[in-house]
């Protein structure tokens, strides 16, 4: 990296090479500085660069490498974790215009993508064609593919359709020096040399930016879904009707599960009527040529564990039904500014890791919010705070989180991504020994550290 | 790494520290030197070492890493690329005697094993519980769940069930230098940082030893399963039928294309009376509670491409059907010896690969038996030939047949793996960029090049 960075020069070299793509506008520069998590760098970047090619995109990488400019790659700015928020001294590089579908391959199950298209846009496409690409963030109306591999995102659908992990074949990346590589294959099956698509996908930026991508994809699942609910008197009693579901051996497609604070603001939120004190819903939703036996099957398990179940009769209900769940996000922010946590899980835990929520919450004198994907074991706490800055209670209430997550077999992540806010634990579970091995790791991809500094390693 | 090795230094060292699990009998060190490949090392290596618990494991290491001498790991010795074959100054380390199972649970799906267990041999204890671990390798009765990471498994249930690199959730892994890592969670969700375990899959022994693995279960699949065969005129034919089944939508189990020199082969061997001259043969099954269904519409699909089809009326009748298949090895086995290909291209390319197969064996004057995964591409071409030695002309066609696969989209192995027999090519389907990242990686996890030599990156 130069002693010296001549600010002045990086942004006459990237107007010069991508001239009108380059934008200073107040208004793009302040964007860059956030992402979804509430979260913003304490200062602007140097430039906004909106590629719209892969070539825009080696330009960039080869000005910041020469000049030892940081870059940090955006999509929609819908991270939860700040990992692609942008500060003093850094480009922003927005592949969000690299938005196409350059190929559908309905007999080889494949698509090949560019990085910028959201998630949903994708999917109504595919539709067409009879397929989908199963990673359902809950965000994927308004998050893009390259978004989804960069913090490898999950979603509903995981417990029964996968992960971002398992729906990517092959990735086109641009290394830190602007070299342009293909990494995996087209084919189902593939193991010539180390599995760097894998690598790729959930390292936020920090290895080199992602300019295609083709996704493995599936066929429309046929019939109707089938949704119900079941209430519970508290939150345990859920969680241990959704581990009774799990070992049941029937799989849902998504088994949502909220806590009674987050239902009680949801029914605030859309003006429903208060549910029971304390009680806590599971949501299901089944499908394929065996939506409707699998969900009386699960109905039957729901009741026998307690709860009170509600079958929807059309898939309208259904949404109905699902809608109080989807509405989570907006009836949250309505409360405040909010740090989302993501702690998974082994499934089995689940009802042991709401104990320990309710633990936290009586000895740091909080509420927290959470909702789970009860299918895989996926939890997110919500720690609601006024003003700009996390409270000091909030982080010990969060570590707190995380070490009993840990202490359960779970992870500190399960699909939001370290980015800022969670770096200053990513060494407690990586232990130190592979904690340094990952930087290392991102030094032969970055030897000259310019790739989203700061992010997921620093502590 | 020291300029001069002290062999017998080593050696006194491995037996102070590891005293009978240290062996230099003529039979191991011989037995070392190969695997099923045919392939066999120049020379002997210094000793084999039985590891049985991780400690093991470690105390090699670090007397290998002190004292720069390369170590090669070993399970049970089946690998078809080269990859575990140990030779001169080399200790060849074997976790074979390492098999047991920790832990299964069946609530999380997931069991915890040591790496020397046989495939089969954890397939029916899990069996016990309800459930089973997908990969299934041809050689699964022999291989062991370490080597299966080892090299990246597939085999013949991948499209349905995926592969090795779908189905492990955690790894311990012993580095270059002693020390042991945790990679990966049991979660069924996690992301945070670099997903190593996915690197670890398919690393050969170059990146660590892996000492225990966390594995991903499914449910034992409820109901009979449906095989069925179809023959066909010829090799072609029953490609393009092959990818007309994927085209319909239903997802067989297993889809096996033998073509006709593999067919009539395994007629012989069996004492079968012989199929029609230049006959190709699908071999399909499925499974679930459709399976009946499915296999009547697979059986449309197949009529209606030109097939003669024949539907088994039992499972054990279905069984005989799919005897043919699974004798093809030692079928193939008593024409001499044998390399076998691994290429694996997209499902659409079948038919093409095919021609490329028939081009080959007409331009160097060669019979090339092949088999194929029909439902996943991935083809088993077999040069036989007698003697110890490849000829040239084998390597020739090789590697026209690899330069054809990667034309077509595929890769130049789907799930043996790169070992010695196939570094030559590696570059040429990595990109020396890529080639160099993926040396530099090596570098990262054995900076002093001990870990298994000469295997993948050499050429």
């Amino acid at each position: 990296m130069s002693a010296h960075i001549d600010m002045t020069s990086v942004l006459d070299q990237l107007r010069q090479a991508l001239g009108e793509r380059v934008d200073t506008t107040d208004a793009a520069l302040d964007a860059a500085r956030a992402d979804k998590s509430g979260h913003a760098a304490s200062g602007r970047p140097l430039a906004v660069v909106h590629a719209a090619s892969i070539s825009d995109v080696q330009a960039t990488l080869r000005i910041a490498h020469a000049s030892g400019t940081p870059v940090v790659t955006r999509g929609a700015g819908t991270g939860l974790a700040g990992g692609a928020n942008a500060g003093t001294g850094e480009i922003a590089l927005s592949v969000r215009a690299m938005d196409g579908i350059l190929e559908v391959r309905s007999d080889d199950l494949l698509a090949v993508v560019e990085p910028g298209i959201v998630n949903a846009d994708l999917n109504a496409a595919l539709f067409e064609h009879g397929l989908w690409w199963a990673p359902d963030p809950a965000s994927r109306e308004i998050s893009t593919v390259g978004g989804n591999i960069a913090t490898g995102a999950g979603g509903l659908l995981c417990a029964k359709y996968g992960v971002v992990r398992d729906a990517v074949l092959a990735l086109d990346v641009v290394l830190a020096d602007g070299r342009l590589v293909h990494l995996g294959h087209r084919s189902v099956k593939g193991v010539t040399g180390y599995d760097l698509t894998a690598l790729m996908i959930g390292s936020e930026g920090t290895l080199g930016v992602v300019v295609g991508a083709t996704l493995k994809l599936r066929r429309l699942i046929p019939g109707e879904v089938c949704t119900l609910n079941a209430t519970f008197a508290d939150v345990r009693a859920a969680a241990v009707a959704a581990a009774a579901v799990t070992a049941s051996g029937i799989q849902p497609a998504i088994m949502e599960l909220m806590d009674a604070t987050s239902l009680a603001n949801v029914h605030t939120y859309l003006e429903l009527p208060a549910p029971p004190p304390g009680a806590a819903q599971l949501t299901v939703q089944t499908d394929g040529p065996s939506a409707h036996t699998e969900a009386e099957s699960i109905s039957a398990v729901l009741q026998h564990s307690g709860g009170t179940v509600r079958v929807a009769a059309t898939p309208e209900e259904g949404e109905e039904l699902l809608r109080i769940r989807r509405s989570m996000h907006p009836a949250t922010e309505k409360l405040g500014m909010s740090l989302v946590e993501d702690v998974s899980v082994p499934r089995s835990a689940l009802p042991d890791m709401f104990d320990e929520i309710a633990r936290i919450e009586n000895q740091y004198g909080l509420v927290i919010p959470t909702i789970a994907h009860a299918g895989d074991g996926n939890l997110h706490p919500n720690f609601t705070f006024r003003g700009d800055e996390v409270p000091d209670v909030i982080w010990d209430a969060a570590s707190d989180l995380f070490r009993s997550a840990l202490r359960l077999g779970g992870t500190l992540t399960g699909e939001h991504g370290i980015g800022v806010l969670k770096r200053q634990w990513l060494a407690d579970e990586l232990g130190d020994d592979q904690w340094h091995l990952q930087q290392q790791i991102k030094a032969v991809f970055d030897p000259t550290g310019i790739l989203n500094p700061g992010k997921v390693f620093a502590r």
